[in-house]
């Protein structure tokens, strides 16, 4: 997978490194979109070779108390890798999607103008994964570790309450901060008056949903109208971001944290 | 509900109020244990009044587009308002734990000495917070506006993967943080050599473990001699940390995230 498209500002950067699963969209591609929003080039290490994929896995090699460069193990990926960051000049290397995205936040103007809007916008974009996060549980209720088949029938009480409770909570809140910053954001952004990691998160959360829960989303779409007739729309259309979606470095929706069960579905 | 013992620094900082549940420990207990290790007073407003409750309960109103200091409606709590530091001088209101840990974190100097530190500090936090939230999501696995008694044999699939895989995975990890951490953090601390808020958010989740597991838990701290023998009763003698923890200002577990179902834990 290339970097970013050509960017004055890509060489003011680090080479920034993301590691994670080679393959599907999953976390990883909420940083991937902070990248591409920010014109920024990153490698995405697993997607380019075996020898990447492999070197992301010794990463998070279970037994592995830290690497040479003084970084703790990561729990689990993403990660991210940033040559020359990190102590005398080595590789810094953090984890967890959150983390990254404040970090990168912070680093790429993606965070909010002022320390109000940089703790909003984090709480915004946890809201968003945890929504994510529940989006996962539907298929996956009892065991990570199991396969779907093993567990399909709580995965079919947990999508319906995830469908009729936990979408509406969701949705609705994301369209009462819509409204709430209308002024500023103008239907467009949820805080202030420019795109933020906030913005770019809830909008692969809300792709990912419609891939999965076709039906359910197209029947709700209209009790948001911010959400879908404004705010989705205008993110896919930002630089950046419409040259990354409609480019083949977008990878599908397959077996990851998004997977289309018509039986997860509203009927 | 008192605020934390007499401090000099107290007077530096702003009139912090947490705005939680009453009652429970849950997931304020994360912002409270930051604010006790950093001897640093704060309002634990629904715990010190019925008209604290209500203003809590006000706050996440499911109307609200925001308050009319511009703050954003919190999608749930805790939350934490902190008087002169909005806009204007005006209230300002952040939601979601590991924002608000963050954001502590860095005013009150518990998130490592460095920007390295400060990303790792905010992942293990995270890392501990995720564990947090399987351990909740054992008693309830389908649905969390049910009972218990509703999801209750879904629960005993899922406590039982719970303590099999997800805890020595978790627990694994964290003493592999220790040891890699030992030269500098004499296995007390999990990042650099001094307390950061993701010491005291693992130290809470296990001692909510305990509580929910004991059987579980006691059969497994052999495996994790630093994270057991050293980290553990370390945390829990650190300044301010120890008068709180022996104080009847630190609320029981009971019915919260932790719970103790004897039928979920190990036979």
């Amino acid at each position: 997978m290339a970097a970013a498209s050509g960017n004055k500002k890509a060489r003011t950067h680090p080479p920034y490194e993301l590691l994670y699963h080679p393959g599907i969209p999953g976390r990883g591609e909420f940083i991937r979109l902070v990248f591409e929003a920010a014109g920024v080039s990153y490698k995405d290490v697993a997607n380019e070779s075996d020898e990447g994929t492999k070197s992301v896995y010794a990463l998070v090699d279970p037994a592995s108390t830290g690497d040479k460069d003084g970084n703790p193990p990561p729990f689990a990926l993403p990660a991210l890798r940033i040559p020359g960051e990190g102590k005398n000049g080595n590789a810094l290397v953090i984890y967890q999607t959150p983390a990254i995205l404040a970090h990168l936040g912070d680093k790429l103007h993606l965070a909010g103008s002022d320390e109000a809007q940089r703790a909003w916008v984090m709480g915004h974009a946890l809201t968003a994964l945890d929504l994510n996060n529940e989006a996962h549980d539907t298929h996956h209720p009892i065991a990570v570790s199991d396969y779907y088949e093993a567990q399909k029938e709580e995965a079919l009480k947990k999508a319906k309450v995830f469908r009729e409770q936990r979408i509406p909570k969701f949705l609705a809140y994301f369209e009462r901060l819509l409204t709430g910053n209308r002024e500023q954001g103008d239907g467009k952004y949820l805080v202030g008056n420019q795109l933020t990691y906030a913005d770019t998160t809830l909008w692969h959360v809300l792709s990912g949903l419609h891939f999965a829960f076709p039906k359910e989303m197209e029947a709700r779409q209209k009790d948001y109208p911010t959400l879908f007739q404004t705010f989705y729309p205008a993110i896919q259309e930002i630089n950046g971001l419409k040259e990354y979606l409609t480019s083949d470095r977008r990878g599908p929706f397959s077996m990851g944290v998004y997977r289309h069960y018509p039986e997860l579905d509203r009927e």
